[in-house]
């Protein structure tokens, strides 16, 4: 009998989670049954999401039990198949959880289908993050040409996408990111017409510099002050699409003062459209376009991205931990077997 | 020569307006020009809108200046005409402000169209508050037959035209009003399905009571605890039309708690639309049609409203600033002559 190496979820963090928070069993994996896969992961995604799974607050999604599997989406080969879709050696797509191997239902997986790129962007630009990306822009922001993208946490897989397919649309796509190599990246590698430094002391002023003509539609990722910088320069009939608010999972609010009123007074002297959305929303309708579209520009390289791979399930809870304070750079991956 | 009384902005408010920021002025009228008609003023709109003209924050229309007329919108009769389109005696709309007389372009001026409502009605529920409802419901609000529409204010003329439009929709409309002369007349009067009174130490628990199936659209007239009482009732894709935030107007925020991060957390995970807007941005191609599907109803008695008639061009300032605390009852408007 095969074995499977898990890590669980030990307890919910308060505020930032640590390491405490996960711990590493081994079990055994059951025979596959009728319409089963055995699989051995090879990459799995952490991704933001992951956070709020990880607390018993409503939610879209419910929460990831207490001594139960942390969720997450893998990219496995198939070891044993007893559906008749797959053989063993396809790569399909799955969420398995932080596991290196795991026995699923054939109907949980899909196919990886990269069309010549590699197999890890099925799991960043190719995957879920660059779908949330596209479909957040094509169905919420809606960006026109000449009109100003900015988007936060830009070096990451959505952010990345963001700006790219802003620019695609004839927009001017402005990302802010955390530290110079970023920024550096952005600017150059993706190449985002500009980059702001959310680090630097003078962000705000930076920002409103790199946005002369105000703020067509801010991708939120981010929260916090980043927001707070963002506001003022939100243009008529602006757009927010809420995809993340990464400042606020690990912490309730900013110090003592309520920025509601003026959040709100924007949105409403502003006329501001402010939509959260999940990709879920989008994704059963418009995923075969999404990937008819994207993955050949992937493939190609007109559509740059960078991905932050670590080495061993066990270095999981680390990198992911990291991944909140901006640690990583680029879709953070973890190479399992 | 003729002359007309006017009140200007003798200063800007900080925090709730006092009569010490209006001044009266007596001033000659000059003779109308080509083009131009003379107006005897009926009755002078009051609407909390006219609180964002008396501060020169960032807006979508430029603030009053101080020493000039407050901004407003009156029914007239025109006295001179040297515009063919009109004659003394006609009935028209136009934005004269505060005055009991004016000198107007006949350009700014539209004939007064209720079809056998009373005249009145053309600035309340057969006007630009009705409009406001109405657009705001059509493009944004999108009630379904079966959802829950919450609307606060809902005995003045915004809130009065949401419940009842949201009704016509196949909705339950749920009103939150002030103290139980108003709520009473929203149950008993409007019809809407439930009522909640926001003075009620109970409020927060009345409203949840009174929506057992969460909220689809509210409708944000007042901002303040009233929204701290709806956001948890939100559901999954549920719109926000933000009209007004009036409990914000005299205010800057709500003691020392950041509220926005609870805000965009609930925007995030029940995929909200928040939506602000101005009726302006409808006006131009849908007039018409709110005037051809609306005005009957007012006149043949479907259409149900309120109005609180004050008298005299002096009880304005006093007029306007109870309004900003829920003093009126109904459409708030002066007769002037």
């Amino acid at each position: 009998m095969s074995t499977a190496r898990q890590i669980v979820l030990a307890s919910r963090p308060k505020g930032e989670p640590t390491s405490e928070n996960f711990r590493t069993e081994t079990v055994d994996l059951p025979t596959p049954g009728d319409g089963e896969l055995e699989l051995k992961v090879r990459y799995l995604s952490l991704d933001p999401y992951m956070r709020g799974r990880m607390s018993d607050a409503k939610s879209y999604a419910a929460p990831v039990e207490v001594d139960a599997v942390m969720t997450g989406e893998t990219i496995s080969e198939v070891v044993t198949s007893n559906d008749p879709r797959f053989k063993p050696g396809d790569l399909v797509l799955a969420i398995t959880g932080w596991v290196d191997a795991a026995v699923v239902p054939g109907k949980i997986a899909r196919k990886v289908t990269t069309k010549g790129a590699p197999e890890t962007t099925a799991l960043g630009v190719g995957g879920m993050p660059g779908f949330t990306a596209w479909s957040g822009l094509k169905f919420i922001g809606k960006p026109k040409a000449g009109e100003t993208v900015v988007v936060a946490a830009a070096s990451g897989p959505v952010g990345t996408m963001v700006g790219q397919l802003a620019q695609q649309a004839g927009a001017r796509a402005v990302g802010i990111a955390g530290g110079p190599e970023k920024c550096a990246f952005v600017r150059d590698e993706l190449g985002f017409d500009a980059v702001v430094d959310h680090r630097d002391p003078d962000f705000r002023a930076n920002l409103a510099a790199a946005c002369p003509d105000g703020i067509d539609v801010y991708w939120e990722n981010v929260a916090g002050p980043v927001w707070d910088a963002v506001l003022p320069l939100l243009n008529l009939y602006s757009r927010v699409p809420v995809c993340g608010l990464a400042a606020n999972y690990n912490d309730g609010g900013f110090g003592d003062r309520d920025r509601l009123p003026a959040t709100m007074g924007v949105i409403l002297s502003q006329s501001v459209t402010v939509r959260g959305f999940i990709q879920t929303e989008f994704a059963a309708d418009h995923w075969g376009a999404f990937l008819a579209e994207v993955t050949p520009r992937i493939a190609d390289g007109t559509i740059a991205y960078r991905e932050d791979i670590v080495e061993g399930l066990d270095a999981a809870p680390d990198a992911f931990t990291g991944m909140l304070t901006g640690a990583n750079f680029g879709k953070l991956l973890v190479k399992v077997s």
